[in-house]
């Protein structure tokens, strides 16, 4: 079991490398036959290169990744995560709570992100 | 699959129902065959009746839910919650995140609590 502080760690890191948006070096944080289901109930990725080609769908967007709470136990950790996403048009907000696990060297073994599209909030930049 | 909504009625009605303290009640909320594992990481209860005993142990003790938020999607719910449990001497807040996953029906299949010791704040009521 990992320790509790190695993955608070691992989700801070997930957290800053989702921020800077490298697919690849999100990828790197998950076991290499992890799981991927975001939202929860849609088709499961598996494996580094089908997470790194989820992310990469986050290419080229202004994005924010804030952690506001994070819980761990067991080999478990649930956070709950404010995105913010920024294109010329609009702001979109979106705050899932993220449920993974991980092996023994905090490597993540699997996301489940529970969020519907009600979650969402998106703002027209000329409202700010 | 249960819809989004019957989901987050079941959550709701797991907060009340654990603030109205009834063990058998609660369980009740529970498939036949479903498991418990509060904190993640400890020892799994299987059944209601496992279920029940579980619970039971917080009869007799005053206590408050608050749901902070509620996510679902798919078959699964996270929510954040605050539990406040109060004796003679002291005020104890909890606030873990649950993971639930329910069937058909909306009757909870598993739940997950993920916190730990580090989550819970003790106040002697003599320091309000």
């Amino acid at each position: 079991m990992p320790t509790t502080d190695k993955i608070t760690d691992a989700v801070a890191e997930y957290a800053r490398r989702l921020k800077a948006g490298d697919p690849a070096r999100i990828a790197a944080l998950y076991a290499e036959d992890a799981t991927v289901e975001d939202p929860a109930g849609s088709a499961v990725r598996k494996g580094r290169e089908a997470i790194a080609a989820f992310y990469a769908e986050l290419d080229g967007l202004a994005l924010t990744a804030e952690l506001l709470t994070v819980r761990a136990s067991g080999d478990t950790a649930a956070f709950h995560l404010r995105v913010v996403t920024t294109t010329d048009e609009f702001v979109s907000s979106i705050e899932p709570i993220d449920v993974m696990t991980f092996d023994e060297q905090g490597r993540i073994t699997s996301m489940r992100a529970i969020w519907s599209p009600a979650d969402v909030v998106h703002r027209r930049r000329s409202d700010q």
